[in-house]
């Protein structure tokens, strides 16, 4: 049957499980004393990903995006599962969707363990369970006045990306191929949420852009922020190829670049770059945690900035 | 914005859960000393059920199925997430949708705890996470030579309902009012599930049809089987409404009934009629594991029955 031949490709060893795919569930043996985290995602062809990408890069992508949701909690990735609606049993695109879905998976040490496949428009569902020590998950409803805020890696280069894939911005090739990867074959940073267990004191993966996820944070603790654009970590070549509006806007609301922004106290500022350190991660302060609600951005002066909206808004768009 | 609301629809308490929706991650902390039993599904509009079905039934049975995994490993249901695509944030259908998974979720004691939502399709996706004693889960491939073959409830009457549903097939309303909870409300058996634990020695849930998902138990466990076609429990309306061979089909290979399917040793006959009675389940004898590979369907003298096909291909159809 064409549908034994789709589940072979997504069949492997399960040496973390109980049991893996091919019975009506899988079984698996949490480590005794941990939680879980738990976290499901769903990416539909031309929403949130085009007929033009590369399967081994979606593979990829679909994995990394539900890695940086365990990585936002802190959490050890442990199992996934993937439920896959194909047009047809097309054998060269699922093998290597595979090969990019396990590349992601074998470096995280995530097993799949479940799955459903069925005839239809391109849609994948991947779920993550993950597991973290009681009272150590990275939540996003313990920002503290006084704290600061983190965020990892570099932000808005997806965006960048995005346009130029889109047509909407030319780039120079060797420009492109600097910011093309962090849309097409993000790095979750499981390792720094791990690390950051004990010292964040919350913590969100920027998906919709920084200033939208923040505001969860925010609206989640109940605190407000401010933050200095100057500071927030960006390539250089976002200045370059755009004018300050939209440059601003790339930086403060582009999605996709799955890094980490996370707050910790502003005693705990070494405690944060060993672990960033330790991941082998780049982190940046860009603002502090403030007890009057809302989110200001200022310029090196303190001046406001004006920014036109928060974050994309999967639905409304 | 739009997708807060759709959010609220699926947003209850969730007490049996460290942290519900509204994190990058659900935690949960698992009971000790329990194994975790995981499934997943995707259902989509077109293939799985009709644009016309109530959104109300819909949520009943989306997670009715997925409940239906957990009752065939003997599983407790614990938690589930939730990923559904609409085409449009209509608050009608999603009040009339959460209405029904929620009332299912009460019955079986399973709480929602993460989910996302995006536009497209309608297309749902669920995983359920269910606990189990580490060695009582009920697998496919424990069926042993001389094991008894038992089936819940009636069989036969989701795929009777589907061809009334269809025009295929005429019935008196009364009649199709018999059947038609079969389809659009099935009953996942839970409590048989966990009834059976350490008396079982395979279970699969029907969903596929009895001889393609038995026959899921006999590759597992290496075994074969004989079943008695007469014995096999459907209700008498499948006989008074299909020709003999049309009724044989509907029978053997009809799916979308979720009752189980399991084998148990001949000695424990009164341990399952005793599971059987605490759930509140009818179960029937309906025949015999061997030891030569293979699936006979005989009739009252033992004379073997021929039939079609065994299963439904959800992706060759």
């Amino acid at each position: 049957m064409e549908f034994d031949l789709i589940a072979r490709h997504f069949t492997r060893a399960t040496p973390g499980a109980v049991l893996g795919v091919g019975d009506d569930c899988a079984l698996l043996a949490p480590t005794p004393e941990m939680q879980l985290a738990v976290s499901t995602d769903m990416l539909l062809e031309g929403r949130h990903f085009s007929p033009q990408d590369s399967p081994a890069g979606l593979g990829h992508k679909s994995l990394a995006v539900n890695l940086s949701d365990l990585a936002a909690m802190g959490a050890t990735p442990r199992w996934a599962t993937l439920a896959i609606a194909l047009p047809e049993a097309n054998d060269a695109w699922l093998t290597a969707f595979a090969r990019g879905f396990f590349r992601m998976a074998d470096q995280h040490g995530i097993e799949l363990v479940g799955g459903d496949t069925t005839r239809g428009a391109l849609t994948l569902s991947i779920t993550v369970i993950g597991e973290v020590p009681p009272g150590q998950a990275l939540r996003r409803d313990g920002a503290q006045a006084g704290d600061d805020v983190w965020v990892s890696g570099v932000i808005g280069s997806a965006a960048l990306a995005l346009a130029y894939r889109q047509g909407r911005l030319f780039m120079e090739q060797i420009d492109a191929a600097k910011v093309l990867p962090a849309l097409y074959l993000p790095t979750p940073q499981v390792a720094l949420g791990i690390a950051l267990r004990g010292i964040a004191t919350s913590a969100i993966d920027i998906s919709d852009g920084l200033l939208g996820d923040l505001w969860h944070i925010l609206e989640r603790s109940r605190v407000g922020a401010s933050l200095e654009f100057a500071a927030l970590p960006t390539l250089p070549l976002v200045k370059n190829y755009l004018h300050e509006a939209v440059a601003r806007d790339c930086v403060l609301a582009g999605g996709d670049d799955y890094e980490l922004c996370f707050t910790a106290p502003a005693d705990r500022r070494d405690a944060v770059a060993a672990a960033a350190q330790s991941a082998g991660v780049a982190v940046t302060r860009v603002g502090r945690i403030t007890d009057e609600p809302g989110l200001a951005v200022t310029d090196a002066d303190g001046r406001p900035l004006p920014f036109d909206h928060i974050g994309y808004d999967h639905f409304a768009a």
